[in-house]
């Protein structure tokens, strides 16, 4: 039984919340937030308080807070018995590196308040100061997850990076098509199959092999009527330089 | 029963072939491709020709061809018996006004050659200069899929040009992100789940909501870093970018 104390009520906070008091393996103790009213999905659960000097002792503390705010609350948990772990993708080990005991446990997933997710599916990097932490770490992943791996700050960071790819700017040229679709009246919701399969496609295939499209056959007369449809400047200045590295990737420029 | 004759052999011919070949609405009369070679999915099941002068009577003539061939080979059919539709997202009904009855069969979806999908999820956009042929493509599409919707070739242009983002450029995307991993000496397998997620969550929330990271939060910091991590000229052109709309959308530049 591994006793967690949890600090922080955001999208991660909640959903690890949820998967460490339901898991048989793991003692939730605590839940520390700043505002009463943010720990409302604890209550009833488990103790919650609004004071870091009211911490309960616990075999590790989750930092699930902004990454500004880690730093922070790292100086005043200092000398506290235990070990302290952040959950950040872009912030270093370094950051905690006050306690003598610490580490880093990051789910690498994108969290929506009010949705909650299976966390088996979900890749849990760590990283401890100390190796018998790297194996309470792998103790606590595998309860939860299928995929604990073990990642360095510095590959943390990269894919961290990968990561805003993948999530970030994917997510925002969903935006853009959903605006063109609006513009034009036609359903953004056709297009989720799509969206979809294109997804899917990775089991079998790399990114390099699945890419098709007008910029990857050169198809010129395609690019310039879609360029002649993007009344928004920003839109057009996306739509050329991905069709121009498109391009250059797989022939020649626009 | 719809008599179809199916033109093409590529990956949305081939995939259009199996879903018609396996429906009982459905009697899929010829498979007619330049090279004999590339029939070789259809042989057995139906008759096949690699000559257009070879064609045999149907109700249907589905031309599943690349953009350019489609005037092309309507040339060649003209005259004919029936209605010939093409099924490119880009191509407007005009291109193949040559026949009294044309029209529009435009599955949207991407196609991989070898990985067949089930049709039952891919929206049809149809569109026929006349209204009984609008009704037979009607017919012929609710026999393969849940989603037939009428679209007229304005629309489905933008159609496209929104695919092209959300497919072509996300899957490129996608290859960035593949980069970083193996420069990094990680497991591009790793986000795949936040791949997947970040499609499922728009079930719930449109893409304007769902928006999460660095640019949006204006997190100066990680976007710096992450620039300091991008060696690649073009991908650190395409970072600066995507950052910066996505901050002038929700707040200030970069």
């Amino acid at each position: 039984m591994i006793a967690v104390v949890l600090i922080g009520t955001g999208n991660v906070a909640q959903n690890l919340f949820q998967v460490l008091a339901t898991n048989p393996d793991v003692d939730i103790r605590q839940v520390i937030g700043r505002k009463k009213a943010h720990l409302n999905f604890a209550l009833g659960t488990t103790k919650v308080a609004t004071d870091l000097k009211e911490i309960l002792p616990a075999d590790v503390y989750i930092l699930a807070i902004s990454d500004e705010a880690i730093p922070l609350v790292s100086k005043e948990i200092e000398g506290i018995k235990g070990l302290v772990v952040h959950t950040s993708g872009g912030t270093s080990l370094a950051s905690i590196n006050n306690h003598t005991r610490c580490g880093v446990f990051y789910p690498l997933q994108t969290f929506t308040k009010g949705k909650m997710i299976s966390f088996e599916a979900i890749p849990l990097c760590i990283e401890a100061k100390q190796s018998q932490d790297l194996q309470l770490l792998k103790k606590l992943g595998v309860a939860l997850s299928k995929t604990v791996v073990e990642i360095d700050s510095e590959k943390r960071k990269a894919l961290h990076l990968a990561a805003v790819f993948v999530n970030n700017f994917t997510n925002y040229l969903y935006s853009v098509a959903e605006d063109i679709c609006e513009e034009n009246e036609v359903d953004f919701n056709l297009l989720k199959p799509l969206m979809k399969e294109t997804v899917a496609k990775l089991d079998d295939l790399t990114p390099l092999k699945a890419q098709t499209g007008p910029a990857k056959r050169g198809d010129q007369k395609t690019l310039h009527t879609h360029l002649s449809l993007i009344k928004n400047k920003q839109q057009r200045d996306i739509y050329t330089l991905l069709s121009n590295t498109i391009k250059s990737t797989y022939g020649e420029k626009l």
